[in-house]
């Protein structure tokens, strides 16, 4: 559990909050490249930390992110003209570059200055591993880009998606952290999987480390403090002396990387739209080849369905964003009989159940009622590492990570093994899968 | 008219309120039995008196009616699983029963004490007239049920719906016990009305009274309190020393009892979902023998349908409720023409001509804008008695009524008689109708 | 730009406000007289700066304008019948006329006074020029009805339409006293303008001061106070030596006229809903002739199309009015294609083109963070009377356009001319077109 006053400080990530300073110190994925696909597209309206934005990718096919508002009157760059490398507000013609600085002035007359005075508030951008990524915080503490393994690989090694879920970021994330849930949440009452796991000979047989994670409920986690964050080793007994171990990354500020029985592998982020929403990035990605048609296909199935849509956040913002067709509003479809006879929650999709029960704990839960058991100790560390750095960041301490890019260059492992110290298993294996890649 | 702060105190029933302590010394209707059809049925997710809640069947039968968010990590318990005698939450199986007892904590291992330190809020649930009933106050003051005669009956005797409504639980109740606006919002124009009422020789044609309501829109009330809260006569003049009596109850918290010309006869209740929105129950009974199929339909046409739904509450939570096909947002679909021709209000069924009044108050009423009259004599007896036993109780005296189920024994009449006086007529009908049932 | 407090001061009009005061001493335009269209016909919900009413014609055609809310309970009126020159409360029958005066109280014995003591608060309405206009300040301070050209006219001189808008108030009006927009927003461009602006021969071609606005983009603009308010000239360079003046009044408190290359001509005014929503009307008139059918088509194609709805505010009153079909919900229907090849927005009409930038600015604009130009002067210059006379009225010093309807009977003009200086341009004209009409 955590306070009143630790689970404000947490999960509000506004202009001027603690925590939303601490992000502001990252880079950030905002947006999927796809989402600007071509120079001088539709720009798209989006929300950042609470702030109103709009992006946009120029004649020259540089991407701007600029805050919403025009500074002249104050009309909604959205509607505005995307041409000769600039945007352009609909209203009087004044024209930003990817910068925020101005174009053209033309209400003012030719040799007026006016123009050189007017800055946009405009946030530096990159593209990198499919993602458009933005940096919100002061210009001369620009971060470097986090090198997930998964970004660095060629276009065609990756499947990027993303998607807006119903809830503040932190229980998004911490259910990433969650070794113990897979067993229940994500169990699927297939018959073949029964004998297997009798015999206690469970072979993994899907993505999420397969059935072994069936074997066992109660999942010990060891939790090793990084530089990057942590990494946690989820012990279950599969054998007598047999260990099936899930080796999981927490990287600042909410990155996750799930392990898997062979690559492709992924994770998720998930970055605060507003206190209410989050805007999960979906990765996967294989180190070493293109991907399949059918691992493509495969690693987007989950949510089942995304559809583009405008979205209206609780303060009347509109924003341009994916959803899941399973969603909140329609009880992510759930199917009881399913419940009773195929799976654990009656949600066909894994991604699904996961939303159901996170945006089911309202927008901010209230975290000062919870009863936190022995499988919750990664989740414990995250929130005291995020609320940590928080406080560090007020005392003018920088965060380490995100100046580090290289410290994400981290992959998580699973593996069956009759070690049963995570320490020695972390040291025995370094060499194979949790080495920097 | 009540001050801004008399408002106050009397609409807000959430917890920690004066008005929300003295409901919860009462038993509640929660639900219709048959919202919970079967043993491991489908939960259902509803708010009472401010509070999320979830109630769900066991296997054995027996209802539970728990607080919404797993005791763990705050997820949805409406997504559990309901089987083997327990509501299990869909995100690690923490598994509690009826009790709100931990019956299973699969995260931890089989040596840890920990499910038994790890209770949920449960409240105590019953069935009985085919309500489910809660009761949501201190363990050590379980009251009795009120023996309300419809729900002591057998249950082909009865009839209970239940529906959603857009107001605060008092102006719904209000409308109860106000005999006067029969006359008004009820009227039909009915041409083989009219002959009857000039020769001063109203028979009743319809319930609600039948059309002697209609000879006299300023009727005398006269109220007398009683244990259970206060019964009062409402007096018309139906002819020379005629006079056509309605006597009607008000039961504490918020029950009704309706008379009408022979039975099959009813009421309503109004439960506080939150400040904003009431759940109304409606039972209507014969006392004596199983209702016909004609009576059964007669008593479930007002509202004229009904639908099962999902309702999003301004909180944001998700309730599963009835709903009238008539409501606010398509304004009861009011016919203009018929309430020129055919009626007095131009919606076609008692209940949302009922509706239309009191939601269209606002959500909470501004009653230090009213301005009273004569015949507003039981709304303001109603008034006076809530905030007095709101008041009593925060000085430590207890409700009367709600220890004593059996002062609900009572029945509504109406009559015509050459009596006058209230009090007398009431002596002289104590055996047929006003003694207990 | 204004700070925080002078925003709040000028976009807050509920009961009790400066501002709310300041436009409480003038006739407002609250619906068209065709919305209420017969006697007895079904009376209208409207929200008039912050305040539920009521609207009605009764028996003898008379229009009253009444607070939502019945005196007696608070029912809603709107439910009521409309019949024998009154308007009965559906809910007892307590009927008002349009002052507001009690006509039946029947719930009271027919030998009671109450009737008398019941007062429904009434507002004054007048019918004018095809609207209808309600005064919602001090009885003693009755204004004059603004004697507007269009509203004197004959009815068939004339076409009024009126719409709900998404905004406060204040930036739906300021884009009408802001020339330069113009240029910008309502360019459209059409292949047969090029030549004619490259000659510097530009034709008035349609509406809106035609093509010669195009040629311009920093109109030159002069503010002169007047009675009434101000009027501003806008002076485009045209040729050499060769100006395009637009001659535009600001009319207190919300009126604008724009100018046209012939009659009809026409404007707009915005009148409080709440403070997030304004009701339009938009005018247009023929001083001299009755409009052609052609004329009243044009004249009605901006905004393209509107619908009759109900409206449900954000405090969940409900309310009648006119949409336009395109709104902010569906982004005005922009069409990107259109905005690449055919005008500067990519919204095919220009009412919505203003909507698009003042909606877009959100409900309250934050206004301290605009930068403004030379070419918003105007816009200052209104700001700076509406704060004044608000701020003059806390002082006890009335407003005199309200009590000086005369005041109002000025035109606005177009004019190609050689004259330079503003002052002299509006003396040498003043006999045709800015004198008093």
């Amino acid at each position: 559990m955590l306070t009143r006053e630790e689970n404000e400080l947490i999960c509000r990530t506004g202009p001027g909050t603690p925590m939303g300073q601490l992000f502001r110190r990252f880079w950030m994925p905002a947006l999927l490249m796809s989402d600007l696909p071509e120079p001088d597209c539709e720009p798209v309206r989006l929300k950042v930390l609470g702030e109103n934005l709009v992006a946009f990718r120029d004649t020259n096919g540089k991407v701007g992110v600029l805050e919403r508002q025009c500074p002249h009157r104050l009309a909604d760059m959205w509607f505005g003209r995307n041409e000769n490398a600039g945007l352009a507000c609909a209203y009087h013609g004044w024209k930003f570059d990817v910068a925020g600085d101005c174009m053209e002035m033309p209400t003012e007359t030719a040799e007026s200055n006016y123009k050189h005075k007017v800055k946009m508030r405009a946030y530096p951008a990159r593209e990198f591993g499919g993602v458009i990524w933005v940096y919100m915080g002061p210009q001369d503490l620009t971060p470097e880009l986090p090198q997930l393994e998964w970004a660095r690989v060629p276009d065609d090694h990756r499947v990027v998606r993303s998607w807006l879920q119903d809830s503040n970021y932190l229980q998004a994330t911490e259910g990433e952290i969650d070794s113990a849930h897979v067993t229940f949440n994500h169990r699927w009452f297939k018959q073949e999987f029964v004998p297997a796991v009798q015999r206690g000979q469970a072979n993994r047989v899907t993505g999420n480390g397969g059935i072994m994670n069936y074997m066992d409920g109660a999942p010990r986690l060891t939790v090793k403090e990084t530089d990057y964050g942590f990494v946690y080793g989820s012990r279950r007994q599969v054998g007598e002396n047999e260990y099936y171990w899930r080796v999981t990354q927490f990287l600042l500020p909410f990155y996750s990387l799930i392990p898997g029985p062979q690559p492709p592998r992924g994770g998720r982020c998930w970055v605060p739209v507003d206190d209410e929403h989050n805007m999960v990035f979906q990765y996967s990605a294989h180190p070493d080849r293109p991907l399949t048609e059918e691992e493509r296909q495969r690693l987007s199935a989950s949510p089942e369905r995304l559809y583009r849509t405008t979205f209206t956040l609780p303060d009347s913002t509109i924003i341009d964003t994916w959803r899941p067709e399973r969603q909140r509003g329609n009880d992510y479809l759930i199917d009881r009989q399913m419940q009773r006879t195929q799976n654990y929650t009656g949600i066909a999709s894994v991604r699904e159940q996961d939303m159901a029960m996170t945006d089911g704990m309202g927008a901010i839960p209230e975290r000062w009622r919870e009863h936190l058991g022995t499988t919750d100790v990664a989740i414990i560390t995250a929130r005291k590492i995020l609320l940590r750095h928080a406080r560090d960041l007020q005392e003018g301490k920088e965060p380490y990570a995100a100046r580090h890019g290289d410290a994400y260059r981290v992959r998580p492992v699973d593996i069956v093994s009759n070690e049963g110290d995570f320490g020695k298993l972390y040291e025995r294996h370094a060499d194979l899968a949790l080495a920097r890649v």
